[in-house]
């Protein structure tokens, strides 16, 4: 006896799939939860994705063989990124947002769920055949924008402590000079972090000069883990030599004027239609 | 001309409506998106709803008059909370975890985006009536679980500083006991972050004695803002006395015994059956 409708089928599969994106579910696991044949599963399946793929809202995928099933994958279309980043922007240009010493205001923006997670979907876009294992950030600002984008791309987010804490047990540590403060600082990861040889994300809220970010790619390579991508959602247009290569930025920060109560802050080329 | 079928339309709708949490749709919303009648709508929400709760994955509610629509509430019935906190106490009981010191490393888990995704389902459901607006935490653990709580309720995330940091702009402090440290420490919110007279919710992964999270308390009381709840994934059993009172946690950290290489953890008596 079939418990549940074909359209009742395909409406929870949808929920399922898109609440754990980018996770394998074997046709088992549906069969056995709606108590259905897999062949009639595998059916539900091609209406899934046809459906999610007319609301432009992800792609659905297949995966044949024993060790098969069906995952989700979050999927940002050009134009969506294009209308979301214009509106970042727009809230960004607040001039309210100034503070002092030409600088914006953001946490509440970068912090919100709803940006978070959109965010967090442009780099899973983005990043998606980057062969990525990890996603690795800083505290404190970067956490939730790496913490979405590791959800979006169902693997586990890390985060370097600035001070070495006991919760995190062992740890190895690099000093780095802030390209913005000229002071040395130093950052901490736990040693049961990152296993050697693993492929790594770095996602952060904000570069200027690249120091920070220079020295996360020295403390990768002193775990001895590859750097595959580096995303930031902010990067200043100045000073123009950054210390690293290799990265891209959602939106670029040329000038807060203080005076003139004006923030510039654009969406990168690579939005532009 | 209806561009989409019935089973797509509630697919659909199921789809935007779970990827948001209790963001209210109007449902002209919905009836521009899918080309459909108003009517043909709340037909396919009435089916929507069905279908969320037959599979036990939230509630689909609708909300009439002119500033109506219809949002989707997480929901965590209690005996799924009790199997995955079950899962994650097994897990948190490896000996491998213990940390000298009789801490246990649990980094990993806390990061991890489905664990934070369900915690934060577990405290949206307690927290559902508290009437809070603001979720807040302090730097670093709880940041994950406190993200993932504000996005099932659909409310802002704050998160206190230990340092104070100039992209925070003007700042109000406290200082505090650190109940485990018995040292003095400040910590540090925006004053731009919450407005006097919100209600918030406070959450964060551990407590020991409650020196910190009294220290949360002062600070809220310091901008003028109501607490109107308290949740912890974890709090240990000694100190018996608390600093603080009112609060949950959903895990027990009994005694880590780093020579017998075992960590005692329980679920919280009220996931129970």
């Amino acid at each position: 006896m079939e418990k549940f409708k074909r359209n009742e089928r395909v409406a929870g599969l949808i929920k399922i799939l898109s609440d754990n994106p980018n996770h394998l579910f074997s046709l088992n696991y549906f069969s056995e939860l709606f108590s259905a044949a897999k062949s009639t599963i595998s059916e539900d399946i091609a209406s899934a994705r046809k459906i999610v793929e007319q609301i432009s809202l992800g792609q659905i995928e297949t995966i044949s063989g024993a060790t098969g099933g069906v995952k989700y994958r979050p999927y940002i279309s050009k134009t969506d990124a294009i209308r979301f980043l214009d509106e970042l922007c727009e809230k960004l240009r607040d001039p309210k947002r100034i503070i002092p010493g030409n600088y914006i205001y953001a946490s509440d923006i970068i912090y919100d769920p709803n940006v978070s997670s959109k965010v967090g979907e442009i780099f899973a876009t983005y990043f998606m055949n980057s062969g990525a294992e990890y996603v690795v950030t800083i505290e404190t600002k970067g956490i939730t924008l790496a913490h979405m984008t590791a959800r979006a791309l169902n693997i586990p987010l890390v985060i370097i402590r600035r001070e070495n804490r006991v919760t995190e047990g062992s740890t190895v540590s690099v000093n780095y000079l802030s390209g913005s403060t000229k002071r040395i600082q130093t950052m901490f990861i736990s040693k049961r972090a990152i296993p050697e040889g693993k492929k790594v994300l770095i996602i952060d809220d904000f570069m200027k000069a690249g120091g920070t970010a220079k020295g996360i790619i020295g403390l990768m390579k002193e775990i001895k883990v590859d750097v595959v991508g580096i995303g930031f959602l902010m990067k200043t247009v100045e000073p123009k030599e950054k210390l690293i290569s290799n990265y891209i930025s959602l939106l670029e920060v040329d000038e807060v004027e203080e005076q003139k109560g004006t923030i510039n802050i654009y969406k990168d080329m690579m939005f532009s239609l």
